[in-house]
């Protein structure tokens, strides 16, 4: 069995489908669940994602050979806080974050004392659902999972976290902290604004709800991420901000150079602009 | 029989699930093809999409009672141009094109005496794929076609063609015709060129292929639009010009303000636009 004592920080669609996993998988002993919300962590219960559950962190780490905090990025600085003097030598501490930099930061201010046994992760999955209803067993298979360890990382810490994603169906690949912020920021978090203010933009139209009436199907495909949780979104905000400014800025340049092109009718530079991006997205294969 | 001699030029997705759709329907006597690729055309005769083809378009209109002008936006004018000598007195013209101010103009230039004949209709579907081998007969079920009469046009071919599109499946709306340019720009031209912009920009960063291995499934729906054939959106580009310029600058000052919120820490500004997007997303109900 690779896990004996399993607690889980944050019981919702994330650390919820990683628990379901690994008790499908038949390695991890007992699963304690923590959270503030005891309906939820009482459903998970009777879902069986999670055996039992705490509410207070201290009391729910204490006997953990691995804990996942899987909570908003904007609760992991006092979730560290919290559970550091509660934590055994040996556990291993892992989390789930969309920006990785805050959480090294993090670690580095609350969890000095036991770097060598910080796994920071990222499992590149998700839905506009969220909670633990939503929460599925395949939810990460054929998905990738990015470990960002730190420079004091052990191997061994770092092999059992690789290991516990590996058991769910993921791939997972190494990479540094600030390489795994810029690439999120440029393939997620980006795209999130983008859509964001689409939507925002749309719904403020002096067209009103009219507007809406009229998207096709290519809309809702774009605009589905603007359905995501807003709290979770201004948490990787302000945990990304840096690189996340980057991007929205280059962005706009970008954006800025096609509008030009289209006004003045610059029109073999935007045609040139479409066909490279279709030749783009088509190569990678995304389905 | 609503139709009896139909013409359709362009035989492509659109105009290709529109003839499959009226001949399960048996409202339509005789389909005749017209288009520059013989091979194509020849294909479409196989599949039971059409009747027959012509390659020269005075020759295939001369006998229509509705010709249907599925060309892309960019072969519209000489379209128009090309089969207004041919046409009967009483032949009902209309076509699909993503914008309508422009074949309005086309249709002035060159129809002057057919103009109470002119039903300009936008039929709101579509899908990365193109060509005849992608037409399905359910294509219209259950969605929305906006026609946009012009002053002359009459009361009965705008009924033929109401008809037409309702024995698709599709819902059919009246709009008029700087309306419907305006909307299509926000809810459809709009969309796809950040989706072309997006795509190409992380195609030029310095991290390469690279970046693409980390998209999640929201960046796959995001960029799906992408795909898109180049032509037909530099096409929609020219023809619905000034509509989607003013859209594209007032969507880089939404992002501009965006921008700086995150930048500078207004973190309440930036969560109250994501909770204003997703609830307007979310309210009106889009799968």
């Amino acid at each position: 069995m690779l896990i004996q004592n399993l607690t889980l920080i944050g019981v919702g669609l994330i650390g919820g489908s990683l628990a379901r996993a690994l008790k499908q998988a038949e390695q991890c002993g007992h699963i304690i669940g923590c959270g503030r919300n005891v309906e939820n962590l009482q459903t998970a219960v009777r879902l069986g994602v999670i055996d039992a559950y705490e509410t207070e962190l201290d009391q729910a780490v204490a006997n953990a050979d691995v804990v996942v905090v899987a909570t908003p990025l904007g609760a992991m600085d006092a979730t560290l806080q919290a559970i550091a003097p509660a934590l055994k030598t040996s556990a291993i501490v892992t989390d789930v974050g969309s920006a990785k930099q805050s959480v090294a930061q993090a670690a580095y201010r609350h969890l000095s004392q036991h770097l060598q046994n910080m796994v920071p992760a990222h499992p590149i999955a998700g839905a506009e659902q969220s909670g633990v209803l939503a929460a599925k067993v395949d939810l990460f298979q054929q998905r990738r999972v990015i470990i960002t360890p730190l420079a004091e990382t052990s191997d061994a810490a770092k092999h059992t976290i690789t290991r516990m994603w590996q058991l769910t169906g993921a791939e997972v690949i190494d990479l540094p902290i600030d390489y795994h912020d810029q690439v999120l920021a440029a393939t997620s978090h980006l795209p999130h604004m983008l859509a964001y203010a689409l939507v925002d933009l749309l719904a403020s139209m002096e067209t009103g709800e009219d507007i809406f009436r009229f998207a096709a199907g290519g809309f809702k495909d774009f605009t589905r991420i603007a359905s995501s949780d807003p709290t979770m979104w201004h948490d990787i905000c302000v945990a990304n901000r840096n690189a996340l400014v980057v991007m929205l800025k280059r962005f706009q340049q970008h954006l800025a150079k096609l509008t030009t092109d289209i006004e003045q009718q610059h029109d073999g530079e935007f045609k040139a602009l479409f066909q490279r991006a279709k030749t783009a997205r088509d190569q990678f294969n995304l389905p």
